[in-house]
This record gives structure tokens, sequence and C-alpha cells, in this order.
């Protein structure tokens, strides 16, 4: 993928970006251009009065470097727009995020947020959810044995997601990952009702009916799909 | 509330229990006194080869303590009876739990069991949730507020559970617990899909569909709700 129009399709989502709002950052490689994209455009007086909310430490530790103001839901409950980026996409705009391990704050920025303006390269497109990716699961570890037989009964494949060493992948909040693979999705409402139902999953990474707008990069240039 | 006849509703609980088990064992004071029981059953070889699993760690002390074997979802992913107490229970045999902060690990076990019974006295008895107690809901530190805002606006009161010192109460997670006090609750079904659907919601109290059996112990001895 050419890096330069990865570049051009987060900086697009920043034109959402109007002075005085409260910004939810996404994580991962293409939304850190459009953190560097709104810094300048604060430190060029092109917006004034923005504070960001950060959906994890890597993603707080970029925004404080370049001096975006930070703040906690404990100053704002509401976002007006949040820039996140994806691992697959369907036509619908419904996604798979969790690739990064981030999707449990990730998700509860998005569901604070007025608008939330998805960022990614076209190699992340599917026809359905599930073509590309397994869907990461969050649990808590005392659950983790318990929810990948769940998971099994439902005809999932769990894989606890590790690291090279064979030691469990932490998330920000001290859980692990199970990525579980369910193959082509037909029915991702009802796959996640089923997961949400589960005592022991805190997070599923399936982002239904919750994107504004997805801006794609591709070999010709940036594309714009809405709802 | 006569504590002999508690006893006795949780002893009559211990008889669904047979040899070669796999037990769920809750949290609480109802719960002590079943725990207790099955502990004197294993004791005695009234019951050969049981092992549990504990919801809490003050229950895991209490199991140790006496000599009940331990092991965790690392060992066997499927229970075969668990005993628990409830905050509230109505005609339906849904339930409320989380009073003493252990509802997810609580949810867990009940969940994976086979047979799930519940242990209350007759206080505990509403013709529907929610006129006795506020629903707890476990949440991650970084969501507390926005969760807070999201259950004022579902027409929830929102109250972060804290110790006399004012000091926030931690879950065997190192989660908070929100009360969320929905008045008398016309449709739990509706209202726990709601709460499920938000990420930064661990786990909340209502259980719904889950009990097989409800021991009550009354002024005058002990009834059995069944389903």
């Amino acid at each position: 993928m050419n890096e330069e129009f990865k570049k051009l399709a987060a900086e697009k989502a920043v034109e959402e970006i109007e002075s005085g709002m409260v910004v939810g950052l996404g994580s991962g490689s293409t939304v850190f251009y459009a953190i560097q994209k709104l810094a300048q455009e604060i430190r060029t007086g092109n917006l004034l009065n923005i504070v960001a909310i950060a959906s994890s430490i890597q993603t707080e530790k970029l925004a404080n470097k370049l001096d975006i103001p930070l703040i906690t839901f404990h100053d704002k409950q509401k976002i007006d727009v949040t820039i996140d980026g994806a691992d697959e996409v369907d036509k619908y705009l419904n996604l798979i995020k969790g690739g990064g391990a981030a999707h449990l704050r990730e998700k509860i920025l998005v569901q604070a947020s007025d608008k939330f303006i998805v960022v990614i390269d076209d190699s992340k497109l599917s026809n359905k959810l599930g073509e590309k990716w397994a869907v990461p699961v969050e649990v808590i570890k005392f659950a983790s044995p318990v929810i990948s037989s769940f998971i099994e009964s439902i005809n999932g494949e769990p894989n606890l997601r590790t690291y090279e060493s064979g030691i469990p992948v932490l998330t920000d909040e001290g859980n692990y990952i199970i990525d579980a693979n369910f193959g082509v999705i037909q029915n991702p409402f009802e796959l996640a009702e089923k997961l949400e139902n589960r005592a022991g999953i805190v997070e599923h990474g399936l982002f239904l009916r919750l994107s504004s707008k997805v801006i794609v990069a591709g070999q010709d240039g940036i594309k714009i799909l809405e709802k």
C-alpha cells in the first residue's frame, strides 16, 4: 500500500474536526497520520480549543509528544468526532477491530461519539465480515478457558493471542485476547448478541452500526463510503 | 431472619450435589452455610471425588480452610451444579446479584453450570426486580464517568459504590461498581440487552433465565421454587 494515500485518507478525516470539538483518538498506524495532522492544525492555529481523549497508552504517548491537549471521561462524557482504523470493513460499514488489542477502549470512545470516522486502506474491505479476520474477544483471565469452550460451542475456533515467546498478550486493562475464527459471518448482529450475553467476555471486536463514514485509501487515491 | 432456617435452606441445596461432581461455589453469608455443609459431607465420606470452583477470593479462602479441593477453569470447563445466593428474586426466578461485588465471576460460574441452585431468605422475594435493589454494574475505571451518563440516558440513577471513606470499591478484577437504580424494572430482558451492548460495562447483576431452583428460608421453614 502506498503510504502517501494512507496519509491522505487520514488527513481527509481530520477535515471533519472543527474548532472547540472534543476528539476521540483511535490507535494504529493509519490513525497516527491523523494525529500528526491534527497536531499540525492545532500548532498552526487552524483549529482552536481542541481537546482529545486517547484510546490507548500508545496513542496517549504520541498525543502528549505532539502537544495535543488530552482529557479523560472525568472531564467530558461526550465526544464530537472519533477517528480510528479498522481491520475489516463490510459494505454496510460494519467493522472488525481489535488487531491491536485496543478495541475495548476504542469502542468506549466510539459509543460516546456523535460521529465516527473510519480510515483504512482498501485491503481491509470485504464482502462479509470474517472473510479476512477472526473476531478479537477480550476476556478476563479467570474465564479464559471457559470462554474458549463457549466459542467452540457456537462453532468458532478460539485462539488465545500470545507473543512469540508463548506468553499471552495482555491488554491495557490487563485482560487476555482470544481471536475467535467464525469463518465468514452470515449474521454479525446475532453473533454479537451471543458474545455480549456471555459473562467473562469484556468486549468483542464487532463494531456494528457505529461508523458514520469510511475513508478508504487505494492505489488510485481515496474514496469515501457513507451510509 | 432466623439463621437456623437460612442454614437449613443452604443444607437443602447441598442435597443436589452427588459424588464425582464439579461444584460451583458462590459467595456471601447464606452460601457459606452450604460450603460448610459440603465440607462436612466430604469429610465424613458421604460425598466422594468432589472438586469445586470458587467465585471469589473470600470463598476460595473458606474452601481452602475447610479442605474442599479447588480447581480452576483450566482443569474443567463445565460445572455440574452451582450454589449461590441472590439479592432479589422475582416470581420467574430471575435475579439481581452483585451486592457483594462478586457477580462477574458468579455469572461466569452459573453460565458454565448444568444446574444453578439459589439460596435466599424470604426478604429477597419481589413481585418485580428493582423493587428492592439497584442493578450492580461492574465497569472498567476508564469508562466509569461515561457509563454513568449512559445509565442516566436510559432513565437510571447511577451511584458509584464507595467505601465509607469515599474511596471507590474495587472488585476482585480491579473494576468499579456502579449501582444503577432503574426503579421497578418492567422488562429486565430489554434492560439487560442495553447494558450488554455498551462497551465499558464488564458485567451487570441481572441473572435472567439462569436459575434451576430457588430455596427460600422463611419464618416457618423452607420452601422451594421451581420453574
